[in-house]
């Protein structure tokens, strides 16, 4: 059977009918058949009710299979229909850090009604995952991973992965570890299979282990993974004793996660998770109006600024057509320059000899771009200005680019140096702090330059 | 040795007294020691020829592993100093996909030069690479899989496997293919090992394979290996011949290439590839340039129209104070909803009943958001003007806020619909549209609301 997603629309009738004609066979078929990141997707189009009588003829370990793969407010709401017996056992075959992911969006007192009613060793585990803060590695990993004590041969090694293969996320990479669980070593199952039965392990083994902290931020992790193209990567507390692993696929979670939080950002809304097709409408309002709000504050500030210059407006009406272009330009130029240093930020490590040199090659950069623009709105406005007119303007257009730019460079480096999130300077933001630059350049450039017409 | 990018710094000083004292163990220590992407970010430290000559201590496969991990720019530098002789041989021990990365960056009559020092079946291979087209599942698949023919029992398959486990990027995945080398099945690793050792391969594979065609774009195929938690995709033709696959690794750096492409695209920066602090100015200065100068052009629009109302503003001077303001609640509201469809598109699948619904709800959070910046602009512009006044400004912000709410979502929908990239509605484009539509039915609203005061 074909997977891409333009097959679901054609599961989707088959499975209603299914249902309706409450085809045992069919049912048990679909939840084996089918990957199960395709039954959740199918899934997700039916009501909960519907979607959890499909789930009841899997069996427990397809069941966690396919709710790992649900969207988290799908997941949420089946949380809510299943019965509490039922649920427990659903979750408990769930992955550690999947079902971790899910208590931790429930509510706290449905959560201590399940966990009675999960096996001592698992209650354990989750409570002990569900300690780590937010976005913390804690948070991502999952205690699901294959471990070996160091004093044995690449037979037994083999042997005993074996074992520890069903419960394990990936048995790919195998950690090496001492009584006290501290990590000794790391061997990769394709050397492990590479190896003479009878080579000690401690002869293969990687002992130059790369490992994170348990408390390091999430996006740290998720660049560290990366950046040594690991399937996984360990991860240690402060005695470095192993207490979970990082897999690719939570790092590919969190690098879309974290791309979704920066655009979002960058466009001046809060970030929210969940699809922009089914939040609440209220959730989006709010979380665009919070910072519209804050922008019209910036905005009045302008205003009361240009109320203070309005003498000269009166006296050089022109000025007032190109009012908005002056902004805009101001505007665009820290917008860009903004969105470079908040990249820069995010993805490489800035040192402070590197923020000498960023804002020389900005300074340098911004001349040549206030230059240009310079030049192309002196040529431009002279279809509707004077020589001496369209002169201020250029002047203007000229200042409020260079000063934008530098504006939007250092903005989000102040943000940084607080402790707070440079992607906080959303490009509407940067855009009103150039507003207020610009009218102070345009009118001050205006009386200065045009005094004598004026009088 | 921690391998932490902190102790990189530490590292430098070292080779650097290596190099110079010639310390021939030391340096070989330089290549073994260290995972390969911490040797590399050493070496990015240093002058082309320097590096250079650290990396002639290592053997050639350590050497490849290296420079795989270099940046692309300097990979650059190296393949300029590097002998023809021994650039070949480098190139010929690099995996598939990534030698073929560096070669369509370089000057393709260097390459010309190259490959025919190089073995065959290599110069085949990267002929083939080489012919797909950039951003194609082809260019950034690899030909180092492992694959097996269906008539094998496990313990065979385990054999064939170490003896193609040195080639082979992967070995967690095997793919079972016939003699038309049509992909016919997967198996893992893990499965392999668990399984009984007479057991027919036949009996184990998977055989609903979820593969990518070799012309899919990039980011497609990454987000289907994305939504599978897969190590590695399969890559077929239109035969369903396998010609390749696509590793977690490739997927992680497509996934950060678009993330950038997208920040910068928001933020009118037309995408360009390498480091914001080592790029030249010059190409900086292009790529914001022309988006500042279509911006520019745009403004000048604006200009025009505001020209066409002088009248106006010269009748009702109050209006100028509070232009940005109206022009700039347009242009946020318009950049959020912008912002919202256009990672919509990226992340999700939009149908056509999507759309009509995205636009009930878009029009209903835009009257709830345009209502409340009306009544926050219209009490907090009492303190400057008549009620009249104030009511004039008031309506304007609903109605920009709203239609600038439309805008954001429709135009990125029409260049979706246009088959251009929906991305290209930056933020600022975005704003200039909408400070279009602001001028105009702020200039109307006062004509008509208070046409009897101008008189």
């Amino acid at each position: 059977m074909h997977q891409n997603s333009m097959y679901r629309s054609l599961l989707l009738p088959d499975l209603r009918v299914m249902l309706s004609e409450n085809d045992e066979a069919g049912l048990s078929e679909f939840c084996d058949a089918l990957h199960p990141a395709v039954s959740a997707e199918v899934l997700e189009e039916l009501e909960s009710r519907e979607a959890w009588r499909v789930l009841t003829h899997c069996d427990v370990r397809r069941q966690a299979e396919i709710f790992e793969f649900l969207d988290h407010p799908q997941q949420m709401m089946l949380v809510d229909v299943v019965e509490r017996k039922e649920l427990s056992k659903l979750i408990e075959a769930m992955s550690a850090d999947e079902r971790v992911d899910v208590l931790s969006k429930m509510d706290p007192g449905h959560v201590e009604n399940l966990l009675p009613l999960m096996a001592h060793a698992e209650r354990t585990d989750i409570r002990k995952l569900l300690s780590y803060p937010e976005n913390s590695a804690g948070s991502i990993m999952t205690t699901d991973y294959a471990s070996l004590n160091e004093g044995i041969v690449a037979s037994e090694a083999l042997e005993q992965l074996r074992h520890q293969a069903p419960d394990s996320e990936t048995i790919y990479y195998v950690y090496i570890v001492d009584e006290g669980r501290r990590l000794r070593g790391i061997i990769s199952l394709r050397e492990l299979i590479l190896s003479k039965p009878g080579t000690p392990i401690s002869n293969i083994m990687n002992r130059d282990v790369i490992s994170v902290r348990v408390d390091d931020d999430q996006e740290s992790v998720a660049h560290e993974l990366a950046r040594f193209d690991f399937i996984a990567i360990p991860v240690v507390d402060n005695q470095n004793r192993l207490v979970g692993i990082v897999t690719h696929d939570d790092v590919i979670d969190v690098l879309q996660e974290e791309a979704q939080e920066d655009a979002y950002r960058a466009g001046a809304v809060q970030p929210m998770q969940g699809s922009y097709l089914t939040l609440p409408v209220l959730t989006i309002s709010w979380n665009r109006g919070i910072w519209l709000v804050a922008l019209l504050g910036a905005a009045l500030m302008t205003a009361a600024v240009l109320n203070h210059y309005q003498s000269v407006s009166t006296s050089f009406v022109w000025m007032i057509s190109f009012l908005p272009l002056v902004l805009a330009s101001g505007g665009n130029a820290g917008t860009q320059s903004a969105t470079l240093i908040i990249r820069a930020i995010a993805v490489e490590d800035l040192d402070k000899s590197d923020l000498f040199r960023l804002m020389k090659r900005e300074i340098l950069t911004a001349t040549i771009l206030g230059t240009t623009l310079m030049l192309l709105a002196f040529f431009g406005s002279l279809m509707f200005l004077s020589w001496s007119e369209a002169s201020v303007l250029a002047l203007t257009v000229f200042l409020v680019v260079v000063l934008g730019s530098i504006n939007g460079l250092v903005f989000p480096l102040i943000f940084r140096r607080l402790g707070m999130d440079p992607a906080l300077m959303s490009n509407p933001l940067i855009a009103s702090l150039s507003d207020l630059i610009g009218v102070f350049i345009y009118f001050n450039a205006a009386v200065w330059l045009l005094a004598e017409q004026k009088a």
